[in-house]
């Protein structure tokens, strides 16, 4: 499978894992850069993100023309990723959403800031874009290329912008930290709406956040338990067909026979009874053999 | 398929929605005007939306009587829909629901206002209808067309009136618009009740509602996109059979097969694994040939 | 059938109606008086609401000895339902539940009152019972007849009494009145809870829920409707076999084929689609010929 | 089935209620004493929670060293489960979790404390640690046997430890005690953010607490109800495979034919209409013979 084949799956696995966790629902989007060209970067057609599948992704110039002539409806905000990814070439994904835990912090003074380890990858610092600062009374959406640079300015180095009574937008290294960083900011934001009702609230450290983020490998085992988690939770399978060039093979041997494709057909509630009473385990042979393991 | 028998699809389809997205449980209705009188609106018999079928739907005149012999039980409140499609020619679809995160507003002196952009369709001025102003100690349900007339004052030229101890009102241009308010008025209600937790909110202003509604188009692709998605999670299928006539042959041309009736039949979860796994594409070949699109 | 049994199966579906709305979970009960002798009271062994069958429940004495010879484990608090019996004679059903959005209002001095239309069933006045006021140190359980009563003095005439640190009981006239008593008090707590964080709050007035009260008829079409609606929700099916004697013609004659046993055998989902798209309807014959209805 | 094979399961069981009942997400773990050497533990592999199988439980040793070769990636926060282990002869079963409800107690002053019976197992002082107060700016992980120690040094001889910043830590005499404090640790942290805005809050008192914990039997008929209840909501099954050793019998006499291992493979939905609508009962038969009881 090509690096294009790929990251497509792995973007169609991303909008479903959006629509599952309640980060997005008819409305927001995610891209990746395009893997052969920096220039280049895919996001789906006008779709609601569950609903997305690999015929749905198209290919963009950073200005937000299609490649290629296109005749289907596109979404009408895709300027928010092309300038974040022209404003920043260490950018590879980028989430825009409306979640509702976030929109508190959009709309009042209080900052949004990570109090919870999750909520780290977020950085120090999450700036509030208020459209309305530069453009006047608009329909709060970005539909061009001025607003959306406008944008990427205030989100400037930092992982995440607020959007002022409308939500976020969140750059990434990769799309599974895309992923991770927007499943944990409402997280976040819910912890810290509730703990600023009971009193002062202990934030994260500079040091702490430094650290987490020093430590963090996108493709670790622990990275990869989440999104392999959240695929299955979206009925996507998941498993070996989702992970980077490189780590594959790694993985593949640490993994049961299930998650080979035929089994991915199987049904998951009849799997798991068959997990538990189904299968003949030698008395005491369970730690002894790893039947269980090759 | 004649405009009526469009219009009882998509009724039946609007009263599902609206209870998969918790707008209404068992009670709460949705109602739309008949698409050849203006002097009559189609709505349920007395049945929990979820459970509405093509059959369900009455047609009434705006007083509330059945237009036919009718021996099954009524909803008590439909004159609320008569009165406020009498008040206002303009009014095409009405919801009247009890959603919880309104509530909070329509018993304190806090004004419901619009603060998020998907709530923007509210407008500006949410009146509050109190029906014991005028009728005293009643059992708060709008059980006559006084009661009725006396609501539709109170919501004027607005789009939503809250109804105190008790729901909303909502009234909009198409059955579209007056779902997706019904969706995004709580969602809007959330968002206000935990940001005025954290201090002084920052709304809407006038001229981002009023350039919000001047660009609203009902069955544009953006609104279009949140219809299917809504009636996709409420198992309703979705797709080329609720649009309006004249967008239905431009719909279908940008769809995938799998909106096609036996396509329906399919298993979701089935369909959603053989989507990412199941189907052979060319190496790179997916952005050249499209050749899931025809 | 006869009154018996039907009052088991009813009771059956009450108790899965309750585990589905999360008024329970593992814990809570609900039973009913025994339709031929007001000395006797019907109540699942020892098990979870959602699990219960008709095998499972028990006959009980007012005083919760089982009526026949029983092995089986019994719920430590049936004395809560036997004690209130024995205290009102006008009691026909009773709920003990710990749902959670009532909890707040029995461990603090605000006290819990009907601020919703559909709350008014709570009465204006809902007491809270701190069983440490006569027992002392507890585990907290009604576990004896003496407790039992101590809080069937606190309810008094009421309908609902909290249980500090513990949860609620709730006494109506039938089995549909309490699991509608019991669905909506925790949504009305809701409702109170998020508006007093909004500033001061108008209840319904006592004339008010004296006109609800009036008014309210237990297998009126508007309750049938919310006890059908959450009995399918709870894949009990619901229909013709839950209602009380003397209505089940009429609302036999008011229903469509689509509730007789086998087709609740039927896959709902796919029910749902064929409704919509399967069945052939003459262009505009939809009003004219009822043909959907007989 | 040996003492092994039975805790193997168990274990798996927890992992999946634990993930269903929303305490851990792709993060968090639980682990039990092995049952015939105090000096291991059983955890799993490095997996989210609900995809937890037989096969990937693992053996360590106290420092958290596998007893056996082992090549698959484990759990970085190990080391929490067997400090514990290590400082606390008496607990048998140690959960991790960064349940929501509990994170805004972590990073205030305000204390956790029981004010609902079901919380009363969290024990009467929750301390909460902070690994910045001895090991200053990490990633806020358990990653080592030092870190461990002292947090369990800060649970001292308490039941439950939150974490600054990061979940709690959560230790009981029995794997079924300490999904049950869980599950309901964060129900009574809900609870009390609730009541804390209404005013002044009861808690339990100590004698309460004491009562509730004398009274307390793992395997009594109550604590078995809610196991069995969260495992069939799991869709783990549940019934005799998951009880200890000594009860299985009395459980079994106890129990319907439906939890045969054969009955766990039919659709639970169609047996819940079959158990409702199927079976003949004859009239009034139901409490004489008990003929569904064998």
């Amino acid at each position: 499978m090509s690096d294009l084949d790929r990251m497509v799956r792995e973007l169609v696995i991303a909008n479903r894992i959006l629509a599952n966790e309640d980060v997005v629902d008819a409305y927001g989007h995610v891209s990746v850069r395009h893997p052969d060209d920096p220039g280049r970067y895919l996001l789906a057609r006008s779709l609601a993100p569950e609903l997305v599948e690999r015929g749905d992704i198209i290919e963009f110039a950073l200005d937000g023309t299609p490649t290629l002539e296109e005749t289907r409806a596109l979404y009408l905000e895709r300027f928010i990723h092309g300038a974040i990814y022209e404003a920043r070439p260490d950018v590879m994904a980028v989430v825009h959403a409306h979640a509702e835990a976030v929109l508190p912090f959009t709309i009042t003074k209080t900052p949004l800031r990570p109090v919870i380890h999750s909520g780290s990858f977020m950085g120090a610092d999450v700036p509030v874009w208020d459209i309305a600062d530069r453009f006047g009374d608009t329909n709060l959406l970005v539909t061009n290329m001025a607003q959306g640079r406008d944008l990427a300015r205030c989100l400037g180095r930092n992982n995440v912008a607020l959007m002022r009574g409308h939500g976020f937008a969140a750059a990434a290294r990769s799309l599974i930290e895309v992923v991770r960083m927007s499943v944990y900011t409402p997280r976040n934001a819910r912890a810290l709406l509730a703990a600023l009702a009971l009193g002062e609230v202990k934030p994260l450290s500079r040091g702490e956040i430094d650290a987490r983020n020093a430590g963090y490998k996108p493709y670790s085992p622990e990275t990869q338990r989440a999104w392999e988690y959240w695929a299955r939770r979206a009925e996507c399978g998941g498993g070996e067909f989702d992970v980077s060039p490189g780590i594959a093979d790694q993985l593949r041997e640490l993994r049961f026979p299930r998650f080979h494709v035929d089994d991915l057909r199987r049904d998951l509630r009849e799997q798991r009874r068959r997990s538990l009473f189904g299968r003949e385990v030698p008395r005491d042979g369970l730690f002894e053999e790893r039947q269980l393991r090759q």
